[in-house]
Formats: C-alpha cells, structure tokens, sequence
C-alpha cells in the first residue's frame, strides 16, 4: 500500500535460518515484501513448523531488503476484480488469511520479536504490532496509508489500537501519513529503536536473553497474558491466579525456584 | 467549573463556519463557554447538521474567547436546586444530554478535530478527549476538578480513561489540578501542541488533509475503529475483516486502487 | 524473586502509623519486605482497619528498609513441597490471598499511593501497579523477575498490562529485567519520580492534597472509576451519568458547588 515501486514474484517468499532455541523467519520478496497469499501461507507454515520444533523458543520476524513490509499485494487483490463476483470470494480469503495470520502470532507458544529494518506499511505495520515485542532500525517508519487509496487500514487497526493509545492511532489511520521509529517508540509501536548496523545485535540480544528462560514457563506465560487481557479484572486474577498454581506445581518452576535459593544456574527441562 | 468568574448569557452560544470540506464549529460563550442545556443543544444540532451535510469532510470543535470550556453551568444546575424533587429530573436531563453529546462526537461520521485555545476543564476536557484527534496551543490547560467541589468528575472519566493511562487519569481526577498542554502531550490527551499564534493553521492543516480522503472510506474506518475496542481480539478481527471486504468492493477503494497502481491522483465520490 | 539475601522473620510485618486524615501503612519485615501469608494478612487487616476509620481518607502504601517489596515469601513456598498435595492447597491459597489484596486495594474506598523507596519486585511490583497513584524515589527500581526462576509473572501481569501498554508489559514479563524509576514512569507505572530525599514530603503533598476533598466525593469517584473502565462506551456512560446525578444530590457537592458559587471554602461532612 505503499509507494513501492514494483513487485518482483520471488522464488522464496520465505527465508528461515536457525540458531540454537532462535528461528528466525525473514520476509523475502524485496523489494516491496507484499502479504501475497503465497507469502502469508509460507510465513503461516514457518511459524507452524517453529511452533512445532521443540528446540524453538524465540521466534524473529524480519525482512529482508530495505522494506520491512507494503502490506497486501495490491496488484494480486486488483487482478480478481475480474471474478464473477467481483473479488468478494477472493477478498473474503485475504482478509480471513491476514488475521489468521496475526493471531497466529499472537497465540504462538514462542514470543515473537520484530526486527523492524525499513518501512512498516498497512499490514506490515499490523505485522509489528502483532508481535509481543518490536526492535526498529532508526530507519524504519511506520503508516498505515489505507485511507489515502479508498481502503481504511481496519484489520491493521485491531492490532494497532491494542498497542497504542486512541488518539496516536487515530492520526495514523486518519492522516495516512508515516512516522518515523523514535515517533513509533514514543507511542509504544516498538519497544526499542537502535542504529540500522546494531539492528541485528540488539535483537539478538533480546532473543537470546528469553531463549535462556524456561519454554515451559515463557509458554504459560505469554498464554496467560493475552487470556487475561480481555476478562474483567475478578476474573482475570481468579485465571491468572490458578495459571500460577499449575506453574508452581511443574518442573521448571521447582528446579528454578530451588536453584535461585540454593545461588546455582537452574537446569530447564521444558516442563 | 473552573475559577471563571461569570457567565454571560450569551445569544449565539455556538457558531458554524463552514469551508470546503470542513465545518468548523465554536463555542460562543465566553468567558466560560459553559456547556449548559442551551449550548449542548445547539451544539448537538450542528454535529447533526455537519453529518448531514454531504459537503462536510471533517468537524473542527472550537472556542471563542480565551477559554475552551469550562463544562457545565454550574448556576444553572444550583437554580434547580430549588425545584420540588431538589433538581434530581433536571440534573438527570444535563447529565444525559452530556452524555448523548459525547457519544455523538464518537459516533459522528466525520472525525472530529479538537481546537483547543485555552482552559478545557470537566465536562470541556471530555469534550477534547472525546474527539477523535485533539490539537493543543501551548497556552492551554486541562483539568478535572469537580472533586475540589463535591462533585467527582465521573462522567469525564469515561472519556479521560478511554485516552489516558490509568494512574494519569487517577491523577488529574483525584488531585483536581490542572495540567499543561506538554503534560496533556504526554499523557495522551492531545496529539500535538503548537504555539497560539500557529493554532489554526496546523488544525486546518490537519483537517485539510483528511477532507482530502474519501468521505466513504473514512466513514467506515471511524465506525470500525470504536465498534472493535469493545470487542475481544478474535471477534475484533472478524469485524474488522468484514468491513474490509466490504470496503474493497466499494466504488473509492476501487478508484484510489486503480489511481494508487496508475500513479494518478484519485477521484472520489464518496461511495 | 529478587537478588534479597535473606527473610528475617519480623515479629511486626506491618508498621502503621496515622496522621489526620491520612492512614501509612509500611512493610516491615526488612531486607526483602517479602510478601509471606502472616504479612498479607497484617496488610489486608490494615487495609480494613482504615476503611473502617471514618477520619481515614488517604492510604500510603510504603515500605522500612532498602527495598519495597521482593514479592512471595519463596522460602515459604518452597517448604510447602513436602506437603502430602505437593503444596497446591498451600499454592491456592497463596495465590487466591495475594489476588484478594491486591483487589482490596483497588476496591478501597480511599485512593492508596504507593511510596516506592527501593526495589519493587514480582508481587512487589504488582502492589505499586495495583495503587491509585504511585511515587517512586530516582533509586527506585521495578522487576518481574518470575520468569528466570520458572515461575512467570501471571498475577503481577493482570495489574502490569491494566497499568502499560502491552508491548512495555511484555517487555518486563519475558525479559525479567529490571527498570529503572524513569522507565517506569515513562511506562506510566509511577506518576512521579523524585530524589529519594524528598519522596516522603511529595508523597505527603499528594496525601494532603487529596485527603482535603470530600471523602464521600472521592469514594464516590474511585469506586465509579474501575466500574466504568471494565464496561463499553454506552454502558459506562449510563452507569457515570447515574453515578453523577446521585452525587449532585449528595450533601457535599451541594455545599461544594455552593462555596464555590459563594467563593468560600467548602466544609464537608463526607456525606
């Protein structure tokens, strides 16, 4: 939805490296990394297959080129306009896909950590503020331009308005206009926004220090958070409140209470 | 409510100027612009009047005078101390219509822009909070000091806590003092501050750049936006994604698509 | 859950101390301030007691010694795995006694403020979240430390995420680092941080100023305020709308509003 000037169909929409307890899935259909249903249904499977993969415990989403991430592939939506039904079918199957997606990432066991390089449009922009946690380049800006082309950015704004407060949400989907990463921090878009050639480093950082933790542990929690976050607050204590007693009661949180008391590292078993 | 000494009765409590695309519409009350049944009225009628009006793109919400608005009239609701039922039908009657005007800004088809020149206190902070996007001059001040007189800022808190992080908005409820425009900057009851002197022409650049927008498209978003904050994220998203594809078979996201791919300005007809 | 040395058992957990309208009650059981079952329960006793005391009308929630407060008793936890049910009735009532303060807190009919001398950690932390109003000394630093110990943070998060936007939650959640006073303000944990010098006399500022409001006022308002937030925009209209025309009818906005009018000082009679 950007002003990206063209989009090349890539061979791999995907691109998936592996370090010990880290996967990292990279957008790679530069230059535009357009949500096309062939690159959401690969990024869906990768984030299936982390999810899967005992050995994952962090998850980064990244992109490579200079564009994090357009949003929709305009051109592929514009091409069903020919349907019978004008598009409706085809409509109905990108919106549905797209938000599967984003709560995919949502429920995923693993957190999920943007590194945001470059420009973050539309559901690109919805992409970041899915995750749990977003590192930008100091290069990186933020729109959400629907309005400016006819088409309200509203699945990219259920993400957004659960991460920034009204007023910052509505002047990006109003105005169409982009911000930059110390803007996108200020309103709680990314956590953390550091030079492009630290980029790397610093998320890296980050996912090493939670890949350190119990998986186990991260799992519940990141589950209970989410849960919680749409109860009442009786309710979501009586929730929260009984997730920690089955907590208390698995292994991990035996042996890494018992470590911190006994001054040792603990030893997770993933239970 | 504030230290605003009286209450001239004024004989046009609101006045309507009206621009290509934009109505802008004033408090006419000074000193206090006080929002008592007769300015809610007429404010209400010309919310009502802007929605019908195809012309109009975006409201701008304004005061004349050097205060914003000091909420309800406070020697209009004490007269009725004196009725039979000690003012009970009366005070049901403003807090009711208060509450019907805020919801009207809420739901009004056009975003609603707050020019705020000056003091915005009680029932006039929630008026700012209550807009969709809010511009502060420097020299403006928000308050909720109805606890400083017996009578607690509950219904400004709807609005206020909707904008605001829970402990800002305990602060200005319990404390009853005043904040400055930087403050309300940072707490998310305004996007932007500006000198006085520039006030209008960065409201009017605001507001110039959404009539700029499909009328149709912003509708829409506007509507979707506060429908999906009440809701849970997986109803949120079906929502959402609903309104999406209705919006891709409408006739401007068919346009601005098409001028988008053809890199031509768009035509809307606000369908 | 913090780096504390050791629990000394304190033969008094709480230290309580009044001051004309204003009830400080302090952990008192140095180094850790640790959170066990005898000084919930002291605390929560406490809590009632000042609800009780009708010329209570501020809480100050503080702390003796370096740190706030490091969250659950772990010792204690942990002696309870020799339990027949491996400690899950112990665990259950843990959980369920620390949700129930914390809920005391927020249903008390007097703002608490937190006064955050040191570190605050886990429960610790959740105590300062779950305040109306919090104040934190520059040395001050706040930790939920659960997840490099196994045990996630789940209940500190319900009162973390009600306090930060999500992504600032999840960063202290599964990173399990420590910020410092700063961050936590700009996270909007705190309302304010100043040197640790001066924390008491700010602190008693805040105390003093709210404790000269009408009390019925301000319970009033408090009890309005966590009403409405967990409702949607119409609901929690109707339900502040209704609030505000009985307190209209109440003694003390009639004299409030009418000193105001009269340009006197309002006496209250907390009715």
């Amino acid at each position: 939805m950007a002003e990206i000037l063209e989009m090349t169909p890539a061979p791999h929409p995907i691109e998936v490296q592996k370090a010990p307890g880290i996967t990292r899935i990279a957008l790679s259909s530069p230059p535009a990394n357009a949500l096309s249903i062939a690159t959401m249904d690969a990024l869906s499977k990768a984030l299936t297959a982390a999810a899967k993969d005992t050995d994952c415990r962090v998850v980064v989403l990244a992109a490579n080129g200079k564009v994090f991430s357009a949003g929709h592939d305009l051109k592929e939506l514009t091409a069903h306009r020919a349907d019978e039904d004008r598009g409706r079918a085809f409509f109905e199957k990108t919106m549905r896909q797209c938000s599967a997606l984003m709560q995919q990432i949502v429920r995923h066991r693993c957190p999920v950590i943007a590194e945001v390089n470059g420009l973050a449009t539309a559901a690109g922009c919805q992409l970041v503020a899915s995750c749990d946690l977003a590192i930008a380049s100091e290069e990186a800006q933020f729109q959400t331009p629907g309005v400016n082309i006819g088409l309200f950015c509203s699945t990219p704004m259920v993400a957004l308005s659960r991460n920034l407060t009204r007023k910052h949400a509505m002047e990006m989907l109003l105005t169409g206009e982009r911000i930059d990463a110390r803007t996108a921090r200020e309103f709680g878009l990314v956590n953390r926004v550091v030079p492009p050639e630290y980029l790397g480093t610093v998320v890296g950082k980050y996912a090493t220090t939670i890949a350190s933790k119990s998986a186990a542990t991260v799992r519940i929690g990141k589950e209970a958070f989410y849960a919680q976050a749409e109860m009442g607050l009786a309710e979501a204590y009586d929730h929260a409140a009984a997730v920690m007693v089955e907590n208390m009661l698995a292994r991990d949180a035996e042996e890494g209470i018992g470590a911190f008391l006994d001054k040792r590292q603990p030893e997770w078993t993933g239970r």
